[in-house]
């Protein structure tokens, strides 16, 4: 059979395939088996980039089967009867990734099922007295207004980021008990029995949700903005070197997706903002209070944001020629000053990165962005007319200079997603620097890296900068 | 009575205030009134912002209203039983605001319906030969694999984006079939209400949703593409004046709000791809086609948000001094340049939303475009070092050209999204260009409105380019 599978697959045929393999190879079209290894092969790298999916799939199998439990346990099933596929409905709807994300829906849809519920209950109720002709046109009227005007103030952007799940269970709960009341002369019991199974339901999610390693939105949150952050520092580590092609073969060696990162920071707005909404049901857990400052990370995530936009225009220049028209010596210190403000940058943002990361306050990050703006003012001498010929077309320049306003503009950025994690520091309370990696504040470590040398303590002009990488 | 409220609250005492709100007043704190008033307010805007928002309230109320007929008329009632209540419940969760996303909840949870009730009636049969006592296991177990393995299935981002809804019904409808068999016996009767009155709700929802006022979202996405492209023309058309504080009393009078409209290109990249993968669904309509390219808008927004950015950056020098070192008449000459290539553009960038938005072809979009192209060319002579005074340092001229630079960033983007616009006009028909505003072609807009006079032909450099604004 392996023979016939080779000769039939001659072009694909791996001499380590075993015979179920070869055989399935033999009667199963190419095309298919091609397209179910592709798959195969998308879901194991889902599975590797973050296992927890593979984890949360088994929860929710889990969950699934404990809830349907009711069904073989004649106690429990006796005292539901049918109501009991309520709870097993709720499970399969509330469950989410996230606590947050469980929390929120399994909490939206017990309130709003008990609110929408009473008020069956009670329109139910309002209707009997208008006689056996004329209830099902008072409960239509009831339903109509209720389903229009909830379906309204979901529109309200407040509701639809926290309470949409919600009102349309309250919809749903109202409408189901309200109407099938004109049929049952059970609403009441209708209705207790719809609310206990959602609670048995919500409960069940919640429990097997945060019990088995739980999945906290706001912790993923609080990485995502440490992540992009990160990301924007390692560009601007790498862009002196990139921008003036300095051969480093360590560099040169070594993947370029550094370059590429900051584009995922680009469009974090509306994941952020949702992740955000989500943690504010997360209950305490780890670093995290149930009052976290979570408005502050979608304040660093603008401001990264806005920072990655002037990086996406840097990026613009990297490709570009830069031939200079300015003698060699100039070229050489527009060259340090460049490298030195992009890098200075970048280990400020990945500091407030890792300061972010483990929430500690960073010593360093003010030292580092006051290099930056060091080596920001020694550009101003090499940009003198004087060192030009007089021939010089100005528009030669115009990609140098406006690299250099960009390199501003992104110390400006910096300074504020500095100030903005100094607030998120003192409200989330993170822990004091580590003292032991900074005897002579800041400078120490950069004096080691033997790349700054300063000698007139912090006014910034004065600095003589040599680049030594 | 009147007088007792105004002596409460004699702060905000109204002398027009009825008899019922003056009553009102009296008993209910003040702060809740206020409350009240406005998020009234609030919900007036949202009606007025949108008015297909009032209408899809009602639309909703009418379908829930139609289908809980099938409780009040007693033949329908004893065809299907509780089982109703599917149908109740599918229109409450698969009404949407637009036929995209009602059509694709609806197809997803009729499919996955029949899949998951078909496998459900597999699973219970397969699990009756394994006993009385063998049969909730091996129940269990189906249920623990299907729960576990689909949740997997739904971290793929392509089932993710078009049939997330699907496979949750898929879960749901499998786990309630199966699991309910055990007890029912009668699970093909059950497999088979669950279909044909979850079939019913989604039919309805969708005959209300099409058939009374409905929201297309594809008509929606290609309009968000022409009104981004819009405001980004707009934008451009009013930088020249903004930058050099031309005080025009026509333009200064009305209000600047065409400076930040811009804003709302940059954060659209998921709202347009939820909305692609939402039009996918839609059925032929107007001028749109069931397989329109929808793919071209998101190329579209993609330029059009690459285009945002650099406008973000060029906006960032609205503000600051632009305090050029050069003599009058140079200066002037930039002006003019910068002026008619951020104009030239804006007026191309508009012409391009306008011919999506009538999706015919615009012919003189060309013409705007070379002539950007050309003031382009223009700029070269005033960035001369000759111009400049010795001593000039050319760290003042770099914000005016870090904007000679990003404009042409600008005009560089423009084609690409002319290219892109002029794809999409082919392969969605956009009619030809009204051949009446364009006897000598494009030229002669352009000088009816006393702005570029062409000397020789097409060559951009040796235009004479003259501002008459």
């Amino acid at each position: 059979m392996e023979v016939a599978s080779r000769s039939h697959n001659n072009e694909s045929a791996e001499p380590s395939s075993s015979h179920v393999l070869g055989w399935m190879k033999a009667i199963v079209p190419h095309r298919i088996i091609n397209k179910i290894a592709e798959k195969a092969k998308e879901a194991k790298k889902l599975g590797i980039d973050d296992p927890r999916r593979i984890i949360h799939s088994f929860k929710v199998g889990l969950a699934i089967t404990l809830v349907s439990l009711f069904y073989y346990f004649k106690p429990l099933y006796e005292g539901f009867g049918v109501s009991a596929m309520w709870a097993v409905l709720t499970v399969v709807v509330v469950f989410e990734f996230s606590v947050g994300a469980t929390l929120g829906k399994g909490l939206n849809r017990v309130c709003a099922t008990l609110l929408g519920g009473g008020l069956g209950v009670g329109a139910h109720w309002l209707a009997c007295y208008s006689g056996k002709n004329g209830e099902p046109v008072v409960i239509a009227v009831f339903v109509f207004i209720v389903a229009a005007t909830v379906t309204f103030v979901r529109f309200f952007p407040k509701m639809k980021a926290r309470y949409d799940y919600g009102l349309m269970v309250f919809i749903l709960t109202f409408c189901l008990v309200s109407v099938s009341g004109y049929r049952e002369d059970e609403v009441i019991r209708m209705a207790h029995e719809r609310v206990v199974t959602i609670a048995i339901g919500s409960c069940t999610s919640l429990l097997v949700c945060i019990l088995i390693c739980p999945v906290w939105i706001g912790e993923d949150l609080h990485n995502q903005v440490a992540d992009n952050l990160e990301k924007l520092g390692k560009f601007l580590e790498g862009f002196g070197g990139e921008y003036f092609k300095i051969s480093n073969d360590a560099q040169s060696n070594t993947d370029k997706s550094f370059l590429q990162g900051y584009k995922s920071a680009l469009n974090t707005k509306n994941s952020e903002e949702n992740m955000a909404n989500l943690a504010r049901w997360e209950p305490r857990h780890g670093r995290f209070k149930f009052r976290h400052p979570w408005k502050l990370y979608l304040k660093a995530g603008t401001l990264t944001r806005d920072c990655a936009y002037k990086i996406e225009a840097l990026s613009s220049h990297l490709n570009s020629e830069n031939s200079t028209p300015w003698p060699e010596e100039i070229q050489s210190k527009i060259q340090e000053s460049y490298t030195m403000i992009s890098s200075e940058t970048g280990k400020a943002l990945k500091e407030l990165a890792s300061a972010i990361k483990t929430m500690a306050r960073s010593s360093s990050v003010n030292t580092h962005i006051a290099n930056s703006n060091a080596a920001a003012e020694t550009l101003k001498s090499p940009f003198k007319i004087s060192v030009l010929e007089e021939d010089t077309d100005l528009l030669e320049i115009v990609p140098a200079a406006t690299v250099a306003s960009l390199l501003m503009d992104v110390v400006t950025c910096t300074e504020k997603i500095a100030a903005c994690v100094n607030d998120l520091a003192s409200q989330a309370n993170f822990n004091s620097p580590n003292n032991n990696n900074n005897m002579i504040p800041g400078n120490s470590r950069l004096l080691h890296r033997g790349s700054v040398q300063p000698i007139s303590g912090t006014e910034g002009p004065h600095h003589v900068i040599t680049i030594g990488e």
